[in-house]
């Protein structure tokens, strides 16, 4: 069984998350740079949206009462929006206002201190859904998943969260032309390895300007490096300590 | 926090471990085709060998009476061996007897009912450390390496757990020849994308012939696909399943 040492970055959202395993995908590049730091726990669930993001959240974050047996998620992603914005009456599709409230839910279930899953330690990030380019994908709409981008912004706004705004930011590396788009995109709808570093760099960059010191240049590995081990009594020097530097021993 | 969602691999080991997680790394394989069904933890710390990995396992993996609140370790990768074979009197060095007695020590903690952290449910995989190509790389010695693999074999034989012979797989693409490593090696001693397709490729099929059960192919989503999720009344559609068919509700 795994024991609790290293804290977390859970990844939710759907099958644009789920696909940040692949090589180059922005789960794999966290995964990279927070080794030895953080634990990355992707949740993207493939074709799902926010109506049923709402019950596998309650299920997949610890409720406070359950915190100190499990690692602390110390940054959230939330990334819907490329499904929601399927036009109705397809089953994934939920109306921009709903969406906007089941976005606003996700987050009032971490920050609020009446919740069941309140937890003032995690850090949570929006993230748009990139252009769809409609030249390669079939069955979304341009200008609805621009809405649903513009929605997010709008939500972070609101409940005062950072956004990462990877629709802007692939819409501008693509020259603001949907067919240009396809550089960034495998299929139309979901990232290839170049629009994944654009996720990649975004998240980092947030990171750095809003949580600093969650930025993994600011943490430290949990065990010593090997050079730091005392080769003539290695066992005090091999005690596991908190990542982020300063905060008290697990 | 995360809650206990799905059950997990643990891939314990060095700088060949940790470096899994580069992109097309057998960490970042692995969790592509274990996506939702299990979380691959890493635990490679780079430079650590097997006497300093004792006290840090000690710490990584639950005890028996924590076991209920953390995730099921359903497989174990254990690769040492890469610094171990250091030659004398680098601090890395381990003497290979001691090699496999420690090898041992990090078997029986797991499957021994005397111990503290015993786990029935938990699989194991030895690897062999690959071989070094020492035109690349100063500081290892192409025969000790060779024969720390084959210390691994027989720790495999004796304590009756599979082994990843990667040092043979690795040898042989190469056609025999230490030079021709460099084809799998990015330095002589770590592994591109070429090897880690090795590393990989030997797990799964270990997997597939000692615990079939644990192929991914044989896992199911904890989430249903969303094509199974009823549209009309989701919440009950979407209550977590554990991986393993078969097996209770977590």
């Amino acid at each position: 069984m795994a024991a609790y040492v290293q804290d977390a970055i859970m990844l939710l959202g759907d099958s644009l998350t789920q696909g940040g395993w692949e090589a180059h995908g922005f789960a794999q590049r966290l995964s990279y740079v927070y080794a030895r730091k953080l634990d990355v726990i992707n949740r993207g669930l493939g074709g799902y949206q926010t109506d049923w993001a709402i019950p596998v959240f309650e299920q997949i974050f610890a409720k406070e009462h359950e915190q100190h047996h499990v690692p602390k998620v110390r940054l959230l992603t939330i990334w819907y929006g490329a499904n929601d914005a399927s036009p109705a009456p397809s089953p994934q599709h939920v109306p921009r206002d709903r969406y906007k409230t089941n976005l606003s839910h996700l987050i009032h279930m971490v920050t609020s201190p009446a919740s069941a899953w309140y937890s003032p330690d995690t850090r949570i990030i929006l993230i748009t859904p990139p252009p769809v380019n409609t030249y390669q994908w079939d069955g979304r709409v341009f200008d609805a998943t621009k809405s649903y981008a513009e929605a997010v912004k709008e939500v972070g706004l609101k409940e005062n969260i950072p956004v990462a705004d990877v629709w802007t930011e692939i819409w501008e590396a693509a020259g603001k032309d949907e067919k240009s788009c396809e550089r960034f995109l495998s299929d139309g709808l979901h990232l290839n390895a170049a629009g994944y570093e654009i996720i990649f760099n975004t998240l980092i960059k947030i990171i750095g300007e809003n949580y600093p010191e969650l930025h993994y240049d600011k943490l430290q590995n949990v065990f010593v490096p090997w050079s730091e081990v005392n080769v003539a009594d290695p066992r005090p020097s091999l005690v596991k300590r908190p990542a982020m530097i300063g905060l008290a021993q697990l």
